[in-house]
């Protein structure tokens, strides 16, 4: 045990994630409140400090932490930049505010100060030595003061002065400082805590029946996906797909003549991870559609699938990136019973694995340096080593801290919250199968008001290619709409693999949530000019999205009671609480369903009886409630109520 | 982010406090039982093992964890010797152990596994390398077996067989092995968990009146109070009594002739922390009473007080170790307005810490080495540095591992929990104010479920010299009663200041926890003799508390459900559960309470309709119990059943 003269204790920071091994997130302009216990012995005043810097600053900026009960403070700090920040807490026992606290409590007691403004003359002085130079003849003229017996009087009154509590605050005499360890913040972009993303197969955009649509055939659906208000145009992969043991329709191991296979069966004699599938068009048609996406406001967002097709250059140029059996032949993905010999998994205990772990990384930089991508999905990362994402996304965003990564894991809670702590930006959710008042406000509860709002990040997606959902497997498009809306307005990040679900597509292989003839493995044909109840809706929501802060991020909820198990309510805010707004769904697609939802009048700051007018931004119906309890009853074809609190 | 091939992630390790910044607790024995959250990446078998050794061992010892759901695994350990143990956890992804898992799958899906058994026979050789020579010749001719096609079943028997599983659960093949942080628990002496303290002043021991007691006269004590069951003999400070300043009777500041001052104002021109005052006699006599003492059982306790009375010899030999005000004058202990001119405290920010450090340590070091001291009962630790108190316990326990120390701070719950993180073996607690059901069970369900079980050992005191708490100044003898009834069977920790509590001594300083002319500043003449209701029944229930080792810990405690807010009951247990106690206190002082109580049948292991015997250990009363709710009376003069369950 070591000899340590400090006499503050520094305990529990708080955010703080698993003792400081990974980092908390935020976007840029958001807030850090950093909590923590300190305290001293005795009696002793103590103060205490949270310092913070960007990682390309070298001072530290200060911001004082005030006492907010049971030995536990409290300061925050804004970030303002791209990229980390450190944040720590600094306490020490404070000598001069002490003696300030201590004079003030003998003076009332009527006790004679004389010799503890002695004591003070030496803290001015002290202070005096690193203050402005206002300020520093103001503490020399006070301590001449505090010595001189014949201003006794005067210098009572400016010992417990307020300016001088505020000099001792300003100039704080720091000694035997105690530090917690440094802790980080990684700070994002916007579009990491809001996004709307949409998913479609670009092999599918063709406008003539039965041919491969392309890049070119893509750019004449971008108005219309970014008039739906999306803002994030994600692709299934677009490499070149593997010819040997291709999938054929419906996820058959036996491909027919002209059968496409699945895109995510990447690499064959065209290339691999950094080709672009020959039927799509060129890297410089890629360019082009990027290009004119920005000029609709959507970014696209590239699939990142570390796997390879029997075929892919990968398994000539480096056999030992794979494993082989030994009987010779390479080592089909696998998950006993199941096999899936179309694609190969890498091979992470190579012992060219420094090597392997390069080209990983060459393969994103590639695509973010040539093309100018910022956004990856990746795909199945949970059965990669975690520790290989840590690196690989730290790596990408030292140089590029504007890339986002969302994790595509579908698995275990820790498995999918480790990937967020070991970097991923978003993450998929459980929410496709929370359709339940109870398990929707666990979810939420858990993702908002535990340590995952920290890191874990939600991307909320009603369905995906490899998920067509129970819930939406009837094809009641009521169900569709809430859920949407439920992502929507539970989750700033939301996504939907289309047009197969604004176009109620439902047919599933029976007895799974897959889809049947699922377009992972056909080229399909959609009728793109296609305007429906659901597609309005969706661009409704999504233009609101844009419109109301409140929905912008995931974090500022409130479930409110309500009595009905089919009826769920929530009030949203943003951080200023400027944009306030009340939801109201349905969960019952075929009956209609009332209540008594209560209405957060303290979170809203009034009175029962105020009259709030309830804006719904859907209908544009108004209604004016003033009673802390209100009547509600909505109808499956349009089960929610959007309202826009007016105080 | 650096390079790192490991594929297991390990998490949330516990018990761990502070990030294992401090240790947590045990006493020889005990169990260990440790969890975390252990998982790979994929569907990869892991396997996971709790390392740990005592810190004269070289070798980690291993146990393996179990999969307890949910990516939590668990596994227990014992420790049989005093001083720090490290434990870890590690974990890997287990080959062949996967290879099984797989094998199995296949051939239960009728898969043809030719291939496999190759790589199993792999595996087996592998593990033959570093096995024992029977398993080395089992595992080589199952290689072999593996090898032959035309012994396929067999080998598919062998390759699916428990005994195979076995061999590689006993040889596991650990590859990119991941391991926590070590973590440390410091083993203490079973008296660490459970003593039945009794303090009292040996100046008050005289037989005569008038007379300044002695080690002597305590000697003629000593068989009364093994008798009553105590098994710690606690004095206040024994050193001679500062004559500057020096306290009259009833706290009063002008001490007059014949007064004997505080025994907490040490230091006089007779000497200070190392010396013994001469009025009870020579370290002689005192080491003639120690020995005495552990002849029936009783170890004595001594106090270990840091302040100064303004003639202690370290003021004149250290005048740097106290804090000299700017008029000249040293600094009296002081809480503004209230100021102590008995006592100096020790100047801790001192230019010669380090040396007043050692002196410190030397102080405590004497009474070990000189007289076979092992307990510190230390007097308010929280006026004192933190660190200071974690390296002075560190450093003393690095010689004599069975050196306890008590902290006695009643403060703040973070500084009091801080101070046993800092290493104090027991602490003094909040026992004595928490009267009401609820805060009672508040209270005990936080020493004993959360983390401060790990590290917090209560020490239960219905009373002090410095505490007379309300609930005990009205001199009812049923509160006395229920108050060492409740410390003694709630904490295996207790202790009680007598022989005022047992003659039931009351009366307070008017508006104050005090006693009224306190016996810490007079000397008190007492009939040692004297038996009443109350000292019969405190020896009973000490002498149960040996008997039963349910009583002997305190972790083990769960409240039942009793339909009276005046009635409480607990059920206690050992943990082999082969002593379980069902208790009930009536906490109504006046009168008679009933309630139903909820037997846990569950955790008896037994359903309803089985008969109970409950035998009440202070009456010797037996009742059949065979309801899940039974009924129950009691009276004030009597406030509680202390029932032992017989199934």
């Amino acid at each position: 045990m070591k000899f340590d003269q400090r006499r503050v204790v520094i305990e529990q920071v708080r955010p703080q994630l698993n003792g400081g091994r990974h980092y908390i997130k935020r976007v840029v302009g958001e807030e850090v409140s950093v909590t923590a216990d300190v305290f001293g012995d005795g009696h002793d005043v103590i103060a205490c400090s949270v310092l913070y810097k960007h990682e390309k600053e070298r001072r530290w900026q200060e911001v004082r932490m005030r006492d907010v009960g049971n030995d536990t403070w409290q300061a925050s700090f804004n970030v303002e930049k791209q990229g980390f920040y450190s944040y720590k807490v600094q306490g020490w026992a404070d000598h001069p505010l002490n003696w300030q606290h201590g004079i003030a409590r003998k003076i009332d007691d009527g006790q004679h100060v004389v010799s503890e403004l002695l004591e003070g003359a030496e803290y001015l002085r002290s202070l005096a030595s690193h203050a402005s130079a206002r300020d520093k003849k103001e503490l020399q003229e006070n301590a001449a003061r505090f010595e001189d017996e014949s201003r006794y009087q005067e210098s009572i009154a400016i010992a417990t002065s307020p300016r001088l509590h505020e000099l001792f605050v300003q100039y704080p005499e720091k000694g035997l400082v105690n530090e917690s360890g440094p802790l980080e913040v990684y700070v994002d972009r916007l579009r990491a805590r809001f996004s709307t993303w949409y998913e479609f197969f670009p092999r599918s955009s063709a406008e003539e029946l039965g041919k491969h649509g392309t890049f070119r055939d893509c750019l004449r659906l971008l108005p219309q996906i970014a008039g739906m208000g999306f803002d994030v145009l994600y692709f299934p992969p677009i490499h070149p797909i593997g010819e040997v043991n291709r999938k054929g329709k419906n996820n058959t191991t036996d491909a027919q003549e002209g059968d496409v296979g699945s895109p995510w069966g990447i690499g064959s004699k065209h290339g691999g991870h950094t080709d672009i599938h020959p039927d799509l068009g060129t890297v410089e048609d890629f360019k082009e559609l990027i290009e004119a996406a920005k000029g609709h406001g959507l970014e696209i967002a590239m699939d990142y699938a570390l796997q390879a097709a029997p075929d892919h250059p990968w398994v000539k140029d480096h056999p030992e990136w794979f494993k082989w059996r030994p009987d010779g032949t390479v080592q089909y993905a696998e998950n006993p019973p199941k096999k899936y010999q179309d694609i190969l998994p890498i091979y992470f205990e190579s012992k060219d694995w420094k090597n392997l772990w390069k080209e990983m990384l060459r393969t994103v930089l590639y695509w973010v340096e040539e093309c100018g991508i910022r956004i990856f999905r990746v795909d199945n990362p949970h059965t990669k080593p975690y520790f290989f994402w840590g690196w690989l996304i730290a790596e990408v965003k030292k140089k590029y801290p504007d890339v986002l990564f969302l994790s595509e894991a579908f698995t275990r809670p820790k498995v999918m919250q480790q990937l967020a702590k070991q970097g991923f930006t978003q993450s998929y959710t459980y929410y496709t199968w929370r359709n339940s008042k109870r398990g929707l406000i666990e979810y939420l509860t858990e993702l908002t008001k535990t340590d995952q709002a920290e890191y874990f990040r939600p991307n909320f997606w009603p369905n995906t290619p490899d998920i067509n959902p129970w819930a939406l497997q009837a094809g009641n498009e009521n169900v569709f709409l809430r859920q949407y809306f439920m992502a929507g307005t539970l989750s700033s990040n939301t996504g939907i693999y289309g047009p197969v679900f604004e176009q109620v597509v439902h047919a599933a292989v029976p007895g799974k949530e897959e889809y049947w003839y699922s377009e992972k493995y056909q080229v399909y044909h959609w009728d793109w000019t296609m305007e429906n109840k659901l597609s309005i809706l969706i661009s409704k929501i999504n233009h609101l999205r844009k419109e109301h802060p409140a929905l912008q991020q995931t974090r500022n909820i409130d479930f409110l009671q309500i009595d009905n198990d089919n009826l769920l309510a929530y009030y949203k805010y943003d951080d200023a609480r400027e944009s306030e707004l009340l939801i109201l769904v349905n969960l019952d697609p075929f009956y209609s369903q009332q209540g008594w939802v209560q209405v957060p009048l303290h979170a809203l700051g009034v009175q029962e009886g105020h009259q709030l007018r309830m804006q719904d931004l859907i209908t544009c119906s108004d209604y004016i409630w003033e009673k802390e309890w209100c009547f509600v009853e909505l109808h499956p074809p349009l089960p929610f109520h959007l309202f826009l609190i007016h105080k």
